[in-house]
């Protein structure tokens, strides 16, 4: 070209006559799936008018639709209704309206509800519920039980939110409640924010890790840059259905993203990440090193840190890029690489190892 | 550096117990005032979930906030209220919610509704409306009189909507209707669309023009590129206040913009595009050219095309950026520029014209 | 969450110790391969300082991994070298210095050389040149028997630059180096320049179809928008080698690339859109409509435009996108849809048919 | 709107005939000025193709001004030359040839050289050198007095760059050479790199805090997301010429900015962020607190934290947004807001106090 240029410009011809088309488009988010499992985003706890939230639950389809969501949850407070003198309580009715344009969508709607009660114990969600009016007590306990008759999916919400600093965030009523099978996973992310006091405690209970949005507004549409996707679990399903989605938190089967974050059970996030990075074979070699490409195949993005072995010192591997690595190894022998994940941990504080072996010819 | 880096790197440091920042942010629209004048920028025609819109009314003022939009007005219909089962129809509670809103965040907030009838004659807004139970009329021109009793100021949405192709867009009911002075703007732009037909009829019967959203679902936040700001009305007002913004409707000193569009009658047009454009002095010459900066200091992306004259054939000057011409031009003598702005028209298929002279050194 | 959150924040965590990661990434160009056909991006008209470019030669390798090209030819001007008091004529040194580079980087690195004479007959570039002393004779036609002499492919470089409006762009020396074998291949796009008087004669002379960026100044990196990729010729070729583009160059198998537009001969162009455009069944039905997803899985944004049959008017499908249509059908019927793609010509004003039919469950 | 729309569409009307408008466009940075001082945006180091760079010198230039830069200056290395096979050393070139298109591109080029010596005592940039052969001594004492016997600055280059873990970084010979004044700055960040130990050291010495790009690669054009500026020195001066630089650089008066972090003395910091944000008078009041209105007027972004007071406990202002704070204050009084600047140290670990008071109505 005689010097850059751009094709903006043409966006004036004939500008004053044209009309712009209106659909909506889906960004689909890359997750690669496991072996047997589908990588499902979901986002599992949400608001709409009919509590505190601001937009009318089709449109919370829609949006997820956008995102490249699998599934949600709509989860409007039962005991929190602050507009109900504008919209009548109904709790049934989130529901009904979305799940009609989850079909025409693909999206999977599942109905659910959160038990809003005072810091403690806190709110609840509860999934999967087929009457909302039957978990209306003011008892925490009579609410759980009444969730888990219905056969419900329950899992405690931002534990921590409004504690106190220095107080204690887990009380002897959730070990209680939580003894007792009440509920079964933990918010370990919400929003931007990690509860870092109670993760610890959920992997010591044996509970599924759930990360939410908890969105109240309306979701602003997925940007190119990855740090933009909203705080989700990644359920790892043996179908891409409710039923699919229920076994799954039920058998801990997550990995929740949050920003460049993930967080998982290592048996979760070890094969997710690793399907994650691809590593090609060595396309160049001289006597003393090789080059290869390294391939973040999904949306999340890697950073990861040399722990011995070859190659560089730290590795940026941002969502869908590859970088190329120049690792010393004479002809005929094989470089180790050893590596982790600073922003993939299987507990507090404890980042995933990987490892690599590249052969050079 | 020793090669290109990015601050992005550091976002993981610390990553697993930060907690993010909460607040919205408003990104101011840049357009210039004029002398005497305040340049608002104005979202008219608007729906929340008390017609067929998806979100709640005091959103609509977050959102026009966080936009840089100086006003709005709530016109959700009058005749259609899709979402009645649920929310039961009180014509002024919107208002009455976003007012509250619009004081906290200093977005101007016009009570406004949208007289919906069938094509034709098709659909009204009437804005700073006091009794909108009072224009509940199965007849247009009762409820247009009912309007005018009221004081408010009515324009003509989206003519040509939903009119079938060939047919004619303004019948004897238009005119009879804008005869008796019961409407005084025409909305020439609805979200993408222009309506070509009714434009040069607005200026021939001397009408206001305007542009607006009509947005029915949330409004994406606004990207740093400009073809992404909403349809919207430029008001060139006495003060920052509704009735600044009523007197400069009724005096039709506006501009509409839409993308990166701008139509409006020459007397604003002209000067408005004059602030937008500021040619420097040369800071430069040899003994055949000078060289100068042409700045656009608003976020209005424009592009020039020569219509005789010095400079180059054509010039694009993005929202907000600088560009440097070399201009042909002996020392002492001083050049003519003659362009035309062709996004910027005074009517249909004229754009707006331009002259600088750079007097050489 | 309690309002929308960003990661951004926590980039200030330990910041004023943080160092950044250093190396470039690639963005792989998703365009799909065709059966027994690889689709290699290719870039086969450029600069370096060693003519009238700005970036040394090998920086025109990492870029163009960087931007997830397989290929590019250096074609420094043989004629015209401005820095040859810096930089004294050596014409085998750029691609001597870039071909290293190439093998790191796993980039396909051409040698080229453009033929630079006045208009006309303008410029030619010769690719696979290997030895480019012998090129420099002041007679075109005794140039272009050289570069025969030496099994280069030629094409025509950016035909109709710098001839005056009005004049012939294809003069009677054109066709008779045509005839006589010397080149092979037209460039229609030039950076973002098209030349519509040329593309005619190329079809009609059966010459292959190129497009270039001809760049002199450094490329930006790649935009997440796809309007930001450089102007580019895909081959489809039996292998990714040098050897394997030659084939698919003299056998015409290419289709240009500028901005949102393709431009290929229908036997290429056809099989290509097709397989950027996925149509999956439908995934949901009432009794009037099914509700099917249209999948864009490569990088080309795509503008259809319905010709006849069922589906909207118009269908926007950005890179990457799905877009979501409901298309009228009952039960047991099979709609058929039938468009053309308005960014995909197989000839000036013939933009490429389109069909597909939808089987209701 | 019927539905939300973008104007991206028209970008396809009339295309395959459209020609692309070629120039490059400038993005200022805004950064205000302080009280009888012109805040310069400046790169005093980097490189071309006349060393180890990849660019030719005048595309330095023109990318300086595309990115908004008021002065550059251009550091080939004396000492290291590993294109002279190509390119014959001639010191004094690259400013030759870029100093041209400074005065068309209204870019002031600084003509400076790095010396380049083994670490220690590593390299020093002298700036406003007439006579770079003079520089050529392998002893770096002689070098710099050669520098100085030419009226150049001095300073010192990436302290601490190739230093190994552990060993210290100001030797014995650095302050020898300081002591004498052979340097008078000291580049605190280079790229992406901080170099902590030579910092306070800097300030006990009283040295200039300096920090650049040292780019050898073109820099990527100025994305819309501030954290891409690249590193530069803020010159606050008392003209905006080349003499103006010298003095503000010998008085002291810089700041540095990397990404979204500042550093800077005091002096120099404190009045440089205090018109960076600007609150407004409250606009609306109730019983219990007042609105207002916080506005960056520059591209740097600012996280605050607070120290005491009324407000929120931080706040995230990006540049050249405006946030909302409501804060606690009855009718009549005043609230006192005391914050620090988390992204703006006026040494290591000192983030820059920062103190409102607002007056309720």
């Amino acid at each position: 070209m005689k010097r850059r240029t751009t094709w903006v410009a043409v966006a004036l011809a004939g500008v004053f006559t044209a009309a712009a088309a209106p659909a909506l488009e889906r960004q689909e988010i890359r997750v690669p799936d496991l072996e047997g499992l589908h990588t499902l985003t979901c986002d599992l706890h949400m608001h709409t008018v009919f509590s505190d939230g601001n937009v009318w639950p089709t449109w919370r389809v829609e949006e997820a639709w956008r995102d490249g969501l699998d599934a949600i949850a709509l989860t409007d407070h039962i005991e929190y209704q602050p507009k109900k003198d504008d919209i009548p309580t109904r709790h049934m009715r989130p529901g009904d309206l979305a799940r009609g344009s989850g079909r025409q969508y693909d999206v999977i709607v599942i109905r659910g509800a959160e038990i809003t009660k005072a810091v403690p114990p806190g709110h609840f969600n509860a999934l999967f519920v087929t009457n909302i009016d039957a978990l209306a007590h003011d008892d925490v306990t009579a609410c759980l039980e009444a969730a888990r008759a219905q056969g419900c999916y329950v899992f405690w919400n931002h534990p921590g939110w409004r504690v106190k600093p220095g107080d204690p965030v887990i009380l002897p009523l959730h070990a209680e409640l939580q003894s007792k099978g009440l509920f079964q996973g933990l918010e370990i992310y919400n929003g931007g924010d990690l509860y870092t006091n109670a993760w610890p405690w959920a992997l010591e209970r044996n509970l599924t890790l759930l990360g939410n949005s908890d969105t109240h507004v309306p979701m602003d549409p997925p940007q190119p840059r990855n740090e933009n996707h909203r705080t989700m679990t990644l359920v790892f399903a043996r179908e891409r259905t409710a039923e699919g989605i229920r076994e799954a938190l039920l058998a801990r089967r997550t990995v929740v993203w949050c920003g460049p974050l993930l967080a998982g059970r290592k048996e979760m996030l070890d094969p997710f990440v690793r399907a994650c990075i691809v590593l090609a074979p060595p396309h160049h070699a001289d006597k003393k090193s090789v080059w290869v490409h390294m391939r973040n195949v999904s949306d999340v993005p890697f950073t990861l840190r040399k722990t011995g072995g070859a190659g560089p010192d730290s590795i940026r591997l941002p969502a869908g890029k590859i970088v190329l690595l120049k690792i010393a190894a004479a002809p005929g022998t094989t470089a180790e690489l050893a590596y982790v994940a600073e922003n993939a941990c299987t507990a507090l504080g404890e980042p995933l190892a990987l490892s690599w072996s590249v052969k050079a010819p």
